[in-house]
């Protein structure tokens, strides 16, 4: 294999012609000390530490949630960040009370087991469970194209597999089964749907994850299988007929309160930088790489910044996301309150794929304006973050304010083990590399901190000219 | 993280429309078969043990190298290929004759290291060997940066190292280095140059490849060290001036002949579906990986086919490339060979990226065709292999069939090791796992009859109804 080179998949930042630096030196001096310091930091590290440990879990509404914010804005002060607040919205409430599953015949034996976010409860005339024949599919694909008629009381039951790659990509396709399994077997009137879970790995524990229901679609009951269970199942099949029973009992009533955290260092303009996280996380594990890496990467970022003691030109704003798990209702509730100053919004991203090494720089930046990503890209390089696309995603709750035309980026970590753990109950701070951790703290510091003084800007060059 | 799904890098795949499948009732019924006998299969395993047993290293142009057309020529007639032959073309030589490199002062001690493909020798006065001060940079682009004047008879050393990934993008920026240190280091007359090998492991093996001189700058001699023997030498100029002593002796005179060996499986059109691998190897290690695997794959995928004792559609062509790694020779002579025939190559690939297993389904397809690219990879999707994009390189040897507008996929392959062993002594056997192996034989033996016998055409639609 030798001539990779030759070709190349065209990356824009490759095509961006040389021009005279837009990296003030302000920039050119402070970035390789930014970088230096956070490598030699442990205050991320100890974020997600006391994070992790004094609040632990903190589900979307809940008041483990609330104390995070609490936890966030005292946290914030004390670093000496400004304008630290809270901005609250209302979120609905939906609560995991019990979950189990067991064969009941060939093979007698319980499985683990747990509900999708959004799930209803099993009933079954006067149970509070349901119990029938399991048809396996080995695809969604597969159950889309079953006939309708056939599976009245019936356990549909997906066993599709994911794929583990270092990008993230294997999970596009592999959560289409989570609403996808539930609407199919709604379409054909089943009393259950359990699907294999959404992860790579082969521990015993099952992955949840919000779920959404069609409106004209009967609501049947849904959970994840862990990957062993799933296997174990699938082999009882093979041998015959399976009977089994499951019980999943949720708490879906009213609306709750959650709220993004907020604090600043203000620049000399009213523009404004933005890096987030999501302070929720699941009810399972402590929410260690989902999402208390990012809260403890994008706090330590800027505090690397504020140690510098030197006023950006920008605004940097970081933006701790509430209820991010549930359909990122903090994200849009961000984009609501702050409708009259996107324009001000000179960049955008979130750390929001555990804690690995960040491998690749992403921008969607106007495409005219592509000489700066490869500026950005070759300050990042000694941290081997290679040139990326000019497609970035920016992170989930940035996605309102990319759709509405603010420039993002994607600091792209490794997300080679990341679906191992996603959304398990051993998603715990044991995880998380100090040295990863610090690779991240160092290039968001020094991404935030050139962001935040380049000249020019992201966006297409304004037509006016005054 | 939850909403990776919501955004999707709007993967052309997806965007493909449902219709009624393309797939013939021949391909819906014999792909599972293929699939199902080339995973107990282990011929692909023993085809890649003989080559790289009774054959080894097979560098271009060498009687290695001839022998090894030899050896498939035999193999292919007793597998039952037909119109099995070789196509012969000449190709310049070089030879590596002895190398060495140790640190003079302040520590002296040797080095592990080895010429690049096309260096030239040292030579200094009446000496075989260069002696300098070392100058350090961090990458290729400082080197760049730099000064033209001071660096006459000194040793430029570029540290750069390559980033870890699964689809092997940090090749692309790594591998500059090989031609352009020496570029550099000829335009500011420095008497050598040394490069940290382009590869990701940290064992004492360097990690050759070919470069190529610009004609009007002096000629430098350039080797690469192992990692381990970078960073020393970074440690010892930490403490000081270092001054080392590089010897390389090359044989690079005239030219020999290599060749394309083709075996094909006849279809009932004149049309073509062509898989590739190369023939040919460096030197050092016995080319297991690169790309034994990939003659080894793409051999037992055809053989796979030829079980089923059905004639296809189109005709399949099997092509092990010859001179692949000293500038992609043969595939060049490929193209010229069948200039005239290249409307009826259907479709091409080449495996050529390892032996792990593949993840992806890449096409470059016309985009009129791309509801073609889904229904192969739904096919392809129990293997684990996930829709990609539309824009796929296809592999090195089928880069002038590409160009020349033929339809290509890529199934890529897990690169995440494989520039481990890439170019080095340590490229064997023992490193290919049998059960990956035969997941890449399913995935080609599967796409090869598919493309076979799709309906349709992955060209833009022919304008012109008879």
């Amino acid at each position: 294999m030798l001539f990779f080179l030759m070709y190349t998949l065209t990356s824009s930042l490759n095509a961006a012609q040389a021009s005279p630096s837009p990296l003030s030196s302000q920039i050119q001096k402070q970035t390789p000390v930014l970088i230096r310091n956070s490598l030699k930091s442990r205050l991320g590290y100890q974020l997600v530490e006391e994070l992790t440990t004094k609040v632990g879990p903190r589900k979307a509404g809940t008041p483990a949630e609330k104390q995070a914010r609490q936890w966030a804005v005292q946290k914030m002060k004390s670093l000496g960040f400004k304008n630290v607040r809270i901005e609250p919205f209302p979120v609905t409430h939906w609560k995991r009370l019990q979950e189990s599953a067991e064969i009941l015949k060939p093979f007698p034996q319980k499985l683990h087991v747990t509900a999708l976010g959004g799930s209803v409860s099993t009933r079954q005339k006067k149970n509070n469970f349901v119990q029938g024949q399991v048809v396996r599919f080995a695809s969604l694909d597969d159950l889309k194209e079953a006939p309708l008629k056939g599976f009245k009381g019936k356990i549909i039951f997906v066993d599709e597999w994911m794929t583990r790659t270092q990008d993230g990509s294997g999970y596009r396709t592999a959560v289409k089964k989570r609403s996808g399994a539930a609407e199919e077997a709604g379409k054909r009137k089943a009393v259950a749907a359990l699907i294999r879970s959404v992860g790579t790995d082969h521990h015993r524990f099952p992955h949840t994850g919000q779920m959404y229901y069609k409106d004209k679609l009967p609501k049947v009951p849904i959970a994840a299988l862990s990957a062993p269970d799933a296997d174990q199942l699938n082999r009882a099949l093979k041998l015959g007929s399976v009977s089994l029973k499951l019980s999943l009992q949720v708490q879906s009533k009213g609306q709750s309160t959650s709220g993004n955290v907020i604090g600043e260092i203000p620049g000399k303009t009213s523009e404004i930088v933005l890096i987030g996280a999501h302070l929720d996380s699941w009810d399972l594990g402590t929410g260690a790489v989902d999402d208390g890496a990012g809260v403890g990467i994008t706090m330590a970022a800027a505090k690397m910044i504020l140690n510098l003691k030197r006023k950006p030109l920008r605004t940097i704003r970081v933006v701790l996301f509430g209820s991010e798990e549930v359909g990122t209702v903090g994200a849009k509730a961000y984009a609501k309150n702050h409708a009259q100053a996107l324009h001000q919004h000179f960049v955008a991203t979130e750390s929001d794929f555990g804690a690995e090494k960040i491998w690749r720089f992403d921008t969607r930046f106007d495409k005219t304006q592509l000489h700066l990503a490869k500026a950005l890209q070759r300050k990042l390089q000694p941290l081997g973050i290679l040139p990326g696309n000019n497609t970035a995603y920016g992170g989930p709750d940035i996605t309102p304010l990319r759709e509405k035309g603010v420039p993002v980026v994607t600091l792209k970590q490794n997300g080679w083990d990341y679906f191992d753990l996603h959304h398990t109950a051993n998603d715990t701070f044991d995880k998380i590399k100090p040295e990863s951790l610090a690779q991240n703290i160092a290039a968001y510091s020094a991404f935030t901190w050139m962001a935040a003084n380049i000249k020019g800007s992201f966006r297409k060059a304004s037509k006016k000219k005054p």
